[in-house]
């Protein structure tokens, strides 16, 4: 995967061009593998977030959510590690308490640069990004759900940790409708692949395809489409969930079929999984040979560490995750290939 | 005063060591002027602050004053300029109200750094300073005052707001005492020129002068003395000082005489004046012909532009500024003749 200096400018017009699609822990986990390879990454990421710190400030300033953008600015990051980890670091107490260093940041830029796009640049220059940050929109709008006994839920925090919800959600909207960042569109329609999850179908993938505009661009792209299938089913968002049902989901609001996914085929603890039953979540069930026209890569993408509670804010419920490099590799052998 | 790519290392080599020991706007506006010149520059920099963001900072989190380390860094960045205003940014409102970004900044790097040099080592690189930025202590003390009434004030904030007092200052000291930073030490040994002011004399020069092992240290120093005589006496503090009267204040904690002051020759308007006089504050009186031991160079030093009073937490009555380019040009003919 080495690149000579000789042959960089030849690797660069060579390079495929990959657009990850999300927000949250699972984007954050499929960049900060991605980049470790010859690949032009743009991430496209939520700004629906509306819960924790993102929550507040937003209240608070009128800022984009700058949660999720954070963390995929720290996931492309070449910089030093304790610029990295400063950007992540959160206050514990005092007047910033529960407040991350880089949602502080994102906020103060944009009180003060011309554009919301400067606001971006500036932050990709500090933390030396490899590859795009690109909101998929730069409206200020919030997430509803309507589930099939007729509830609605508006803003993602609530959505998010609806746990009690046992009716499936039925439809997710935006209130009002937001309009699609011309640079996500432009993305879109260079990509050779599009990658979207691991995460949660509805409060970060989704959010996304949701945007006018999206969809649509989407429609027209040549990209292979590729799904990474998430390890666990969410309770109250995705219960009971097979492969099959996210996928179909997925399509739903994609307005085209899924080409690849990439479904982990190791032994998921039995510790891991102990805790998931603590609520009501179990393996999502690999049932995709039930469709012949989708091409399934089975491997084993899982971290072998298991990660503790509290080391992010968003980041409550997940204890086993997909292993950054294992799946770099994996999804880096497809688009090489 | 431009160099050649060629002469670089030569210019290097023959570059004038320069101290400049302080904090507060005075010295702002020295570093931003000196750091156009080919001068080696290390700014000492009292860390006594105890008022607004900082001392809440201070109070909440323990850390190491930011303030005046905050803006001694941005004074000598090289920066794209919207980086360096997102450092100087002050919050209006929300969680973060009244809080300035830079010392949200330094407060979270020193919650993860190993040593507080790599707190400011990381700030250095990310404002990419030209020069060095040495608090005077990592001790954690406050400044006190003992007043001719007797009366003492313990905090530098309370000292520097005590514009009811008539009573001269008698003693400032330190409680506990400091120990001096080894970078400072090493600074003033290596200094051709040591510059103080201009400033408040007691609470934003003299914290530095009382940390233990720097009098000791400007003692032994062959460096020259310049002092940037203060343009107006502060009530409370310098009530009635004379170029003089400043300079001997200064030179019994120094425990050396000063060799060179810079006095401004040019009329200050009669707005600002009229400002001052409401504070009962008037333009330090040229009495230097007193001393025929000390070069006096007198210059029209002093900013054509009058500043509002919001634009910084710590510069609240400061209308009439030295102009950074004119002082420089003035210390550059000094330092490089």
């Amino acid at each position: 995967m080495l690149v000579s200096s000789q042959s960089v400018y030849s690797t660069i017009e060579l390079m495929q061009n990959v657009v990850v699609i999300g927000g949250g822990t699972g984007t954050f986990v499929v960049l900060s593998g991605l980049k470790q390879y010859p690949i032009h990454i743009s991430a496209v990421v939520t700004i629906m977030d509306s819960g924790g710190s993102t929550g507040r400030l937003r209240d608070q300033y009128g800022v984009v959510p700058p949660g999720d953008l954070r963390q995929c600015l720290v996931a492309l990051s070449d910089a030093p590690d304790l610029w990295r980890r400063l950007f992540l670091y959160r206050f514990e107490k005092g007047d910033f308490k529960g407040h991350n260093f880089g949602n502080i940041l994102l906020t103060a830029l944009e009180q003060i640069a011309p554009s919301y796009q400067e606001v971006i640049d500036t932050a990709e220059y500090i933390l030396q990004t490899k590859g795009d940050v690109i909101p998929v929109t730069f409206d200020k709008v919030h997430l509803c759900a309507k589930y099939e006994d007729g509830d609605i839920l508006e803003t993602e925090d609530l959505i998010d940790t609806a746990f009690h919800k046992k009716s499936r959600i039925k439809e997710v909207y935006l209130k009002p409708r937001a309009k699609a960042n011309e640079l996500a569109l432009k993305a879109i329609s260079q990509a050779n692949y599009i990658i979207l999850g691991p995460g949660d179908v509805y409060t970060s993938l989704i959010p996304n395809l949701v945007v006018d505009g999206i969809k649509k661009q989407l429609a027209q792209s040549k990209a292979k489409i590729i799904y990474i299938v998430n390890l666990m089913t969410k309770q109250g968002q995705t219960s009971d969930f097979t492969a099959l049902d996210h996928i179909e989901v997925l399509e739903s609001y994609l307005g085209r079929k899924v080409d690849i996914v990439i479904i982990n085929s190791s032994k998921i603890s039995k510790d891991a999984r102990g805790y998931y039953e603590e609520f009501g979540e179990k393996i999502v069930e690999d049932n995709v040979e039930g469709r012949k026209d989708i091409k399934a890569v089975r491997a084993d993408v899982i971290s072998k560490t298991s990660f503790k509670k509290s080391d992010a804010d968003e980041v409550a419920r997940s204890l086993q995750r997909h292993d950054p490099q294992k799946l770099a590799l994996v999804l880096s052998d497809i688009i090489n290939s």
